[in-house]
């Protein structure tokens, strides 16, 4: 069986499979040698994705390799909801700092104990364009103040990152990276929190960039199945004798 | 475990996660409540595809249900390669009429055997443009004729249709569909034989249709876990309690 590559997180996980999405561009990329399942939450933060992690991983494989395959790798992208301001229209997805980042090690901590050899990474959540959330609301908004702030994702960003060194997993600072590029905000976002398609191309290439430095790429991973090129024209079946 | 939709097939599933595909806009369409399989290989035939299906697909479930998820559909895509004409310049993918038809329902009988309640979709080759085919080849080809034709695509197609209504399983006739559509040549296929973004959204439609005849649809299918407009704002936590 194909190993597979999980996609742990909110809205921004659930809708990678949209036109020019990231987690659709890693299927596509991994299209002979991995299987990339989507498990996206619209809304969800890490208290609520602490609760249903049982129900969102398959059980652990049994000793003699089983039928699940291989669980390769994970991200775990969480924190955009836990950043809502607990105070503004959207403070119910709100959860405290400390709880976020000790959610985040709780998560990796059940990860690692179910699968010992799966790759983390977690990813930060990205910047926030205020003008464009109070553009866009989800919920009704009759306040002039966005329910999210850059300020606070930069917080729950940083706990992120701290959280990814202290487990000792990989992480992506998805925060920090965008807003290097000057037009981040129309460039990379298209209601001031999800991603257009050139932000999702840069959440595609921090994940294929830290899974080559996990060891997991085109070059190590074997096609389960012959390629094309390699299947001789003048005796095609031998390619599939054994 | 989610139920699974397989797609089995050639290039044409192969690539079908690519920007604006059809199988990452069926995995963006049942984000929550089912998981797209990709087992496409590009070149093969059904000569090939019947070789390797046991390393295709999982085993069956074991009777207490297992860890490997339901199989609720599959596509089975091929021809394409099966219609190449012997004496060209691809024959070596060629495989005859009548083996093409026997093949699949060779497939289909494959799969009824290892999960008797798998929806079955059989979907015929597109249309080939062979102008299209003389511009973009794929091997050297010295010879001013395109390795596939149309007519040979539409004798495959109407194989095809055979062999699912003989076998009694759902079947989509793509090559008749998309030229119904006056400008089929340049506006559904990039190279006379690959999809562009529309035709992708044709196949799309049409698997999404046929899937929802069978009774797999987003109003029959579960999401496995609380959706956010089932959440309650004052009491987040209840919807997580079971």
């Amino acid at each position: 069986m194909r190993p597979k590559i999980y996609l742990f997180g909110d809205s921004i996980t659930e809708e990678s499979f949209s036109d020019g999405g990231w987690g659709s561009s890693l299927a596509n990329h991994f299209s002979r040698t991995g299987d990339v399942v989507l498990r996206g939450y619209s809304g969800y933060n890490t208290r609520w994705a602490l609760k249903v992690k049982e129900k969102v991983f398959p059980p652990p494989l049994p000793p003699d390799g089983g039928a699940g395959g291989d669980l390769l790798a994970v991200t775990v992208f969480f924190g955009a909801n836990d950043a809502c301001l607990p105070d503004r229209c959207s403070g119910f997805q709100h959860v405290p700092l400390e709880e976020y980042k000790h959610n985040l090690k709780a998560i990796v901590a059940f990860l690692k104990k179910q699968w010992p050899c799966t790759r983390i990474i977690l990813i930060t959540p990205p910047p926030i364009d205020e003008a464009g959330r109070l553009l866009h609301p989800y919920v009704e908004n009759p306040s002039d103040q966005p329910e999210r702030t850059n300020e606070a994702a930069g917080k729950y960003s940083k706990e992120c990152l701290a959280a990814a060194a202290e487990c000792d997993v990989s992480s992506i600072d998805l925060w920090t990276k965008m807003q290097q590029f000057p037009g981040w905000r129309n460039t990379y976002l298209r209601d001031g929190l999800h991603l257009t398609p050139d932000g999702n191309k840069v959440v595609f290439e921090e994940v294929i960039g830290r899974l080559k430095e996990l060891g997991i790429s085109l070059e190590t991973l074997l096609a389960d199945l012959p390629l094309l090129a390699e299947i001789d024209p003048n005796d095609p079946l031998k390619s599939f004798e054994n």
